[in-house]
């Protein structure tokens, strides 16, 4: 126990979000069919939650880590910010003529994803350091805004903040209804989540753990600014994220939800930790209502972890199966 | 106005710190004689807590950075860390004979420390190397926890820990109980601060930000762990605490409190901002109770720093002045 003050502030805290219709009179996770995983859930938090028990964990540990796409929202057919980076070079394109004749550039300006993906890491990064570095961060703090405001999926045609997951959002608030600190470790940018996560998610910027680029301070006619910078400081997936995680919280999460091999070190290093743990896979089982996939997947790949999740009892969620509806609930 | 549940958390934890006595009926800051600094704040928090008002800032914006050595503790004669480093050295020598006949170690093991430093920047290197890397952060965290926990400073024989400045720990606890978020941004080793900032500060592991190396994930016989390893990752101190801020926190604090020229960037950014915003240096003038030093000092230079208070109407705390009382309260 750290500080008094945390155990004063967890009562409060739950009774907050009952005022606040959080958590509601038919119980948490309304949107989980009643099963093992929802099941699995609600008893460690309860394990974890309740004072005198030998489980009891002091508010200040609650510590519980999200990977974010294909784990809150959806990640198919490719990657929310691949779709952002493409959109970016499109827009660029006119203050660069020399993008015409320039690999992976010009594959992109002709909606040839495939051949712009041909150059693999190489093209990746060329792309990605165009997209994302060369300004401050305010300005790609509003490219981001103005591009998460209008895009839309290609199959749904919804915004791809509104495939978010509900049932994964109320897991978020019922988490942090019972004194948890929610963190998103995602590979994917910390200054592409930021913007954005703390409407959709409830998760502030501080919060945000990702793959970073470099940032560099720069006054500009006597106004600070930073910049962002082409290198690559931290690679927030696979052996990456216990990195982030140590990076930026500095402590070991006691839960740790992901759903694909990407996500594995994460689980791991949770589980390694003394006391009680609790690791969560999402299996996209549900070709009708989203994507089905995993062992073959490019985008998500979910293997070893499908393996280990069975060797360890992980919890295994089948959103087919657990999830009574997929994407977010409209207000 | 980013959540709703922020507008209600704020009064409750405004409440709770009335009933643990964060704020005590003689008003908040008592360690401060009454004056123009003290009103400074007082007068600050007011303005962006006061809804209604033109200059309410919502709870979740209501971040406040906090340097560390100088600012949150005593600083002098040395860098409570270099005393670390001093002290893990003799004590991993017998693990490295090679050390009595290389320099810097063969100074540091003579005790002879000004030789030790006369390398400059490349002895600092070596010697930060040699006492932070090389071991899990599990091993790290505890080397640093049995030494705070013993190691005293040579002129007062107090614990460092006991150095903290009280009137700071005033002015943590009525910013937090006014709804601030309080972060430690220090040129610091990030994980030499967070195995007792919680304890002395409040401050959570999360919310430490400072100088980092390099981390690595390895599995040890099934075990994950993450180890220590030599690179410079942040040097948390000038240009690079915004730098800091911007990757750990992503957001521009609306208040930030240093001592040196090493927070000059970090107060000009936090300056920058729009809406209201407050800065504070702390001006170490008490030789009788504390230490007397600014333009001139190895430690704690202060210099463009106080030109720039005085010209952008900067708060400047005098600690001869404006402390009662210097050094933590015993409870």
């Amino acid at each position: 126990m750290k500080h008094p003050q945390t155990l004063l502030v967890a009562p409060i805290i739950a009774a907050l979000a009952f005022v606040t219709g959080t958590v509601r009179a038919d119980g948490p996770l309304p949107s989980w069919n009643d099963g093992k995983a929802k099941q699995s859930i609600i008893t460690f938090v309860e394990r974890v939650t309740t004072q005198g028990s030998p489980d009891y964990v002091v508010p200040a540990e609650r510590i519980a880590t999200f990977d974010n796409d294909g784990t809150l929202w959806c990640e198919q057919p490719m990657y929310v910010q691949a779709f952002f980076v493409f959109d970016r070079i499109k827009q660029m394109a006119p203050q660069h003529p020399e993008w015409k004749d320039k690999e992976p550039f010009a594959s992109v300006l002709k909606g040839d994803m495939k051949s712009a993906l041909a150059g693999g890491e190489h093209a990746v990064v060329a792309l990605m350091a165009a997209a994302h570095s060369g300004m401050t961060t305010d300005e790609f703090e509003k490219n981001v805004t103005d591009w998460i405001t209008t895009a839309r999926h290609p199959k749904t045609g919804k915004l791809f903040t509104e495939m978010a997951f509900q049932p994964m959002l109320e897991l978020l608030n019922y988490l942090r209804a019972n004194g948890f600190k929610t963190f998103i470790v995602s590979g994917g940018g910390i200054e592409f989540m930021r913007p954005w996560a703390e409407r959709v998610y409830g998760i502030p910027p501080e919060q945000v753990v990702g793959t970073s680029g470099g940032l560099k301070f720069e006054m500009r006619d006597g106004v600070p600014v930073i910049l962002k910078t082409p290198e690559l400081v931290l690679n927030d997936d696979k052996e990456g994220k216990p990195v982030g995680i140590q990076r930026h919280i500095g402590r070991r999460p006691i839960a740790a939800f992901g759903n694909s091999d990407g996500d594995l070190q994460m689980l791991q290093y949770t589980a390694a930790g003394s006391g009680p743990r609790f690791c969560l896979y999402i299996h996209h089982t549900d070709a009708e209502r989203e994507y089905a996939y995993d062992r073959e997947s490019h985008v998500g790949k979910l293997d070893k972890g499908l393996d280990e999740a069975a060797a360890k009892g992980w919890t295994v969620v089948s959103i087919k199966d657990d999830w009574k509806t997929i994407f977010l609930a409209k207000p």
